[in-house]
C-alpha cells in the first residue's frame, strides 16, 4: 500500500471516530439522563485521547513526509492539506491537555445549563475560569510565541487573523451603528404577533419547513435542546431547535437556521464521506448557509408571505393581521437580549461584543471575575438597555462553556459572505421571489448546494465563496442588503 | 505506578469506550435516521478495532505477567480474573476477523429488520451465512480444538458448557412436557384482555411501572425499540420497549422484564463504576433479574391484583371483569408463536429449539439455508402449530443476526437461577404478597439488590447465586414453582 492509501485509511478510521463523539455531544444536550454527566465525561475524554493518539502518531509523520503532495491530483491535495494542518496542529498540543480540556469542558456545559436555569454567575465563574486558563494553554502551545487569539481563531476560520477582523469589523459598525439610529429613530414600531401557539403544532411546522428547505430526514432527525444546532457528517446530520409557546419564530427560525448547517453537511459529494472533504470547511463558510437560508431566504418578502398562510392554516392564525404585518413582524428591530433572537440589524453588534470580551480573556487583559460587569458595561452601551438578568447577558451562550473561543466571530464572517451569496443568488435565479412566494425554496437551495455545498472542504473557505460569487468577499453586500431592507420597512 | 494500577487505569478508558460503543447500538435500534445503517457500519468497526487493540495491547500482557493475583484483596483478585479472561479471549481473536465481524453484524441487523418487516427470509439468509461464518472461525480461534459451541457461550456464561445444560434441559423437559399437558387437557380456557389501550397512555403506565421496580430515572430512559432491551452500565443505563394497542402486556411486562436487568446495573456498587466488576456478572445472572421481576414478582397473584386496579383506573378497563380473571390472563397458557410473549410453560421449549438448532448452526450439522425448514418442524413437534410466517417463526428473534450464538440458554438458566431465588426471597420477605398487593416491591427489589444486584462483577456467576439462595442452583425450585403456580390456575 502507497504512504497516501495507507494514510487515508488510517484517516478514514479517524473520521469515524470524529463523527462517534460528535454524536456523544449530541446525545448529552438532548436525551441523556442527567446523572450520567460524570460518566459521560469519563467516556468523551477517553474517546478524546484515542483521536488525539491517532492525530498525533508517529506513523501520520512518516507518511505525510512521503507523500509529494504535488504529484496528487486536487482532490487528494485537498485531503493532504487538511490532514497537514490537523497534523500540524495536533502534534503541538500535548496529550494530558486535551484530555483535560475534554473533561473539563463536558463537566463544565452541566454547570452552565445549571447557573443558567437558576441565573447564578458565581455558580458558572470557577469552572469558566478553568476553561480559560486550559484554552490559554493551549493558545500558547499552538501559537508558539504567535498572537493567542488567532491561534484558536484558526480552528474554525483558517487563513484569517484576528487583525483582519477587527479592521472588517471598524469598517461595518458606523454602517450598523447608522442603520440602527435610523431604524430606532423612524417613530414605526413594528407589529409582534401575538397568541399562543400549539408547542406540538410548532414541531410540526417545523419538520415541514426543514423538508421544504431540503432537509433529508432519511439522514437526520431534529429534537429539542437549550441551545438549538446542528451535528454531524455524512449520512447522520441531526438538527435540534426549541420551543416557546408565545413565538413560533424561536422555534421555526432556529430549525430553518441549523437546516443551512445541515444541508450543507448532507449535500456535500458522497465521495468524500469520512475523508476530510466531507465536512463544511469552515464555521464562516458554515454559518453563511444557516445564514442565508434564515436570513436572506427564510425571512424574505416573498417566503414570509407563504409561511403567513401556512401559518395561519395551522395555528388558525398568524399572531398578525395580515402578510405585510407578518413580513414587518418577522423582521422587528428591537434591542433584544439574546443573540439568537436578535434581528439582522443589531446581531452583529452582539456578536462584537463576544469577540472583543473573548480576546481580551484569552489576551489576559479582563479576568474571568470581571466578565459579567465587562459584559454589562458594553451591552448597555451598544444596546442602550441594561441586562436585566445573567441569564439575559452572559451566561446567555453555551459556546464558552464548551471552550469555543475565537468561534463568535464566524458568525458575522458567515453574515458577510451570506450578504455575498445572496447578491450572486439573485442574478443566478431571477425568479426565486416567484417561487419562495409559493413555499418552494429549492431554486436557492439548489443553487448553494451546486454552488458551496456540494464542495465540503475541497477549496480554502474564502476560495469558495469567491468561486461561487465570481468576487471576492467583502462586507459591502451585507451591509448594502441591510440597508435597503431596514430603510424600506421602516421608511427611512 | 504499580502494575496493578497501570492496569486499571488502561482498563478504565477501556471500559469508557466499551460504554460508548453500548450507546452506538442504543441509538441505532432506537432513533437512529434509516438512511445512516452504512456509515453507522464503519463507526462501528472503527471503534471495535480500537477496543479490541486496547484489549489485546501487548503493554496488558506484561502488565499481567507481573502482577501476583494472590497478593490482592478479593475485589482486586476479583478484578483479574475478569482481565485475565478477557485478554486470553481477545488475544485469540484476529483483528481483522474482530472488525469484519462487527461491520457484518452491524449491517445484517438492518437487514434482518427488512427482512422481518417483509416476512422475506431469503432476503436474511445470505447474510445470516456471512454471520455464522465469521462466527464458527471466531469459534475455532477461541476453542484451541475444543468444542466450538461451548467457546462462544462462554462469552456469555463463564464457567458452564453445551454438555451441562443439555443435560440440564433433558432433566427439565419432561415435568415442563408433562405440565403443558395438563394444562392442555385441562379444558379450562383462560380469559383475555380485550380492548383497545391507548399508547401514550401504555407508555405513561410503563414508566410508572418501571419507577415501582425501582428503576432509577436519573440514569436510564425509556424508548421504543422493534425488540425491547436494556443497554449500559454505571450512570446511564437505558431500557426499550414495543407498544401494541391491543396488548397493553407486551409493553407493560416488557418494561418490567428490562427493567430487571436495568436495575441490577444501576444497583452494582458505585465504587466498580468503569471496572470489569460494574456490569452484571454473566447474561444467566442478568436473566434472573430480569425474569424474577417479570413473573415471579410481576406475575404474581398479589402484584396483578394491584395492576388490575391501576389499568382499571388508567384505560377505564383492564380488559377483564375482576383481578382473578386478570390474573389468569396475564398468565395465559397459549401455542403462541413469539418468544418473548411465551407463557412461563411454554418459554423454555422455545430456548430449547432455538439451543439446538444453533448448537447445530455451529458445529456445521445444519446448514443455514435449512435453518427455516428445521425450526418449522421443531416448532411444528415441540408446540403442536405449524408457523404461519417467517416474522413469527425464524426471523422473530434479532440475535442471530448480530451474531449472538451461544446466548439463548442463558435465558432458561436465568429461569432457573430467578427460581432459586425466588425460594429464598419468599424466605427471607414473609410479608411480600401483603407489599405487592398495593403495588410496592422496595422488600422483593430491595432483597435482591442486597443479595445479587450490589456484588456486580465480584463473584463467579454460579457462586453469587449459591451466596444469595444458600444453596447450590439447581432446576427444581422453577419446576416446583410452575407446577404449584399453573396446576393451581388450571385447577389440574
Amino acid at each position: 500500500m502507497s504512504a497516501f492509501d495507507a494514510l487515508m485509511a488510517h484517516q478514514h478510521q479517524t473520521e469515524a471516530l470524529a463523527q462517534v463523539a460528535g454524536r456523544l455531544g449530541w446525545d448529552q444536550e438532548t436525551i441523556m439522563p442527567r446523572g450520567a454527566a460524570a460518566q459521560r465525561a469519563e467516556e468523551i475524554g477517553a474517546l478524546e485521547t484515542v483521536l488525539h493518539t491517532r492525530r498525533t502518531d508517529p506513523k501520520v509523520g512518516d507518511w505525510l513526509a512521503a507523500i509529494d503532495d504535488a504529484a496528487l491530483d486536487p482532490v487528494g491535495a485537498a485531503k493532504m492539506r487538511h490532514i497537514r494542518r490537523s497534523y500540524a496542529r495536533a502534534t503541538k498540543i500535548p496529550e494530558a491537555l486535551a484530555t483535560e480540556i475534554a473533561k473539563v469542558t463536558s463537566r463544565a456545559q452541566g454547570i452552565w445549563a445549571e447557573a443558567r436555569a437558576a441565573n447564578d454567575v458565581a455558580h458558572f465563574l470557577p469552572t469558566l475560569e478553568q476553561v480559560v486558563a486550559l484554552k490559554r494553554d493551549e493558545a500558547a502551545a499552538l501559537a508558539a510565541g504567535g498572537d493567542l487569539y488567532d491561534a484558536l481563531l484558526n480552528d474554525y476560520e483558517p487563513g484569517i487573523t484576528a487583525a483582519e477582523i477587527g479592521a472588517m469589523f471598524d469598517r461595518m459598525r458606523p454602517r450598523l451603528v447608522m442603520l440602527r439610529e435610523r431604524v430606532m429613530a423612524s417613530g414605526k414600531t413594528a407589529p409582534r404577533i401575538s397568541g399562543q401557539f400549539d408547542e406540538d403544532a410548532q414541531m410540526k411546522l417545523a419538520r415541514e419547513v426543514a423538508e421544504r428547505f431540503g432537509y433529508d430526514w432519511r439522514h437526520g432527525r431534529l429534537d429539542k435542546s437549550v441551545h438549538p444546532f446542528s451535528s454531524g457528517s455524512g449520512s447522520d446530520v441531526r438538527i435540534t431547535t426549541r420551543v416557546d409557546a408565545k413565538d413560533p419564530f424561536n422555534c421555526l427560525y432556529s430549525t430553518i437556521h441549523e437546516v443551512g448547517h445541515a444541508t450543507y453537511e448532507q449535500r456535500i459529494n458522497p465521495d468524500y464521506a469520512l475523508t476530510p472533504l466531507g465536512a463544511g470547511v469552515s464555521m464562516g463558510v458554515h454559518e453563511s448557509q444557516s445564514r442565508i437560508y434564515e436570513n436572506q431566504i427564510g425571512r424574505s418578502h416573498a417566503f414570509t408571505g407563504w409561511l403567513f398562510g401556512r401559518m395561519a392554516q395551522m395555528f388558525g392564525t398568524a399572531g398578525v393581521a395580515d402578510a405585510e404585518a407578518f413580513y414587518a413582524a418577522v423582521n422587528r428591530v428591537h434591542s433584544g437580549y439574546i443573540r439568537t433572537e436578535a434581528d439582522e440589524v443589531h446581531y452583529n453588534l452582539h456578536i462584537m461584543l463576544r469577540f472583543d470580551l473573548e480576546r481580551a480573556l484569552i489576551a489576559g487583559d479582563l479576568a474571568v471575575a470581571d466578565l459579567e460587569a465587562a459584559w454589562n458595561d458594553r451591552f448597555h452601551h451598544d444596546f442602550g438597555v441594561a441586562v436585566d438578568t445573567p441569564a439575559n447577558g452572559v451566561l446567555q451562550d453555551v459556546h464558552w462553556s464548551v471552550g469555543l473561543f475565537g468561534y463568535f466571530p464566524t458568525y458575522t464572517l458567515g453574515n458577510v459572505y451570506a450578504g455575498c451569496l445572496n447578491l450572486a443568488m439573485r442574478a443566478a435565479v431571477p425568479d426565486l421571489d416567484r417561487d419562495l412566494a409559493k413555499g418552494h425554496t429549492e431554486g436557492a437551495t439548489g443553487w448553494l448546494a451546486e454552488t458551496v455545498q456540494r464542495h465540503g472542504g475541497l477549496y480554502e473557505p474564502r476560495d469558495v465563496i469567491e468561486r461561487a460569487c465570481g468576487f471576492a468577499p467583502n462586507e459591502g453586500p451585507l451591509l448594502d442588503y441591510l440597508d435597503a431592507k431596514f430603510a424600506a420597512l421602516y421608511g427611512v
